[in-house]
């Protein structure tokens, strides 16, 4: 085969659950995942190379200076990027990498891997959004609505995504994403072996039977 | 919802199988199909209506200066033409529609509706294409020779098409086909009325709370 895999990119607002599906994904699917380098503080239950690379902010930006990242962006007052070797390297191996990143970065890797799929994660509406990101009890009302702002500034960008998901059904939206990537690799684009060994083989017929 | 359906083209070389993949996804899955018009004789098997519109050269030829087809185009010296009223008001409706057309016209189809999904069938070898052929046992050897000959020219093309099927199941790829529409559905372009409810709910939010 020696197909290359596919990057897979993941957003969503704000409590849309996507990382609870990236972790499903990883779990049930064995996606490689790229895991994101950041200078925000972790959370309670985070840890150190699981959820995030976390980094002082003078050796984000030496990495920065080293052209270290796919992407990088400043989001919230931290900044957040995906370091490049260890996706390159997934995908010539032909493993899928899943990307979970905020919608400047993913618009970003488009750019520079313009194959890459994007999928834009929400919940079915805003109302579930904010009692997500209250039960999550994790931040404050004032970030919380920092959040809600940032969400309506994205919403201008979700028709740069090739899929749009709504997460009403965890467990649907979850095996619906794996589909949608599998359906991917359907894409002519991704079987230039296969269309040229038809062409060969018709050649030879055509060539043949003259 | 209100959503138009979508356009779905199915191609494939002569004895792909996209004849019988097309009628399996309207017995299972109840998709509309447009039955094409041509001047080409019947096969000793298909009626007039349902595999094809028979009409002699002339009245094909007035229907095409009456502009009643979305696209039309001469094979192996027989006209084919896609209908346009019954397709249009299909989509209108709401229902995806199947066309079953060679490349020439595929392509005009996308050109004039660019949302239309275009998707590629061929058999998984070239012997086996050749097999298919000549097990059907309504052709002569030079008409299969013909075909085999056009498929090499049509192989050029399969990067157009959105999607590469290889029919070594024929199941498997019928309900391969129909997910991969449902998933069609995901696309932004097709979703603008829930993108424009979210961000007119996040807008009441962050007003709301300025």
């Amino acid at each position: 085969m020696n197909k290359e895999g596919i990057l897979i990119v993941l957003s969503g607002f704000s409590g849309s659950g996507k990382g609870t599906i990236t972790k499903k994904l990883i779990e049930e699917y064995h996606y490689s995942v790229s895991i994101s380098a950041t200078t925000r503080k972790p959370r309670e239950y985070e840890k150190n190379g699981r959820e995030y690379f976390f980094f002082e902010e003078n050796e984000f930006v030496r990495m920065i200076d080293n052209q270290a990242f796919i992407e990088w962006a400043q989001y919230l007052d931290n900044y957040y990027g995906t370091p490049k070797q260890y996706v390159e390297e997934q995908l010539k191996a032909g493993k899928d990498v899943i990307l979970e990143i905020e919608m400047v970065g993913a618009l970003a890797v488009k750019e520079m891997y313009p194959e890459a799929v994007l999928i834009f994660i929400t919940p079915p509406g805003i109302k579930e959004l904010k009692n997500r990101l209250m039960s999550r009890g994790t931040e404050s009302i004032e970030v919380i609505n920092k959040r809600l702002r940032r969400s309506y500034d994205e919403a201008d960008v979700i028709h740069k995504y090739d899929y749009l998901m709504v997460n009403d059904d965890l467990e649907k939206c979850v095996k619906d994403i794996h589909a949608i990537i599998q359906y991917e690799h359907n894409k002519p684009i991704r079987n230039k072996e296969i269309i040229n060994q038809l062409k060969n083989e018709l050649e030879n017929i055509v060539k043949g039977d003259d």
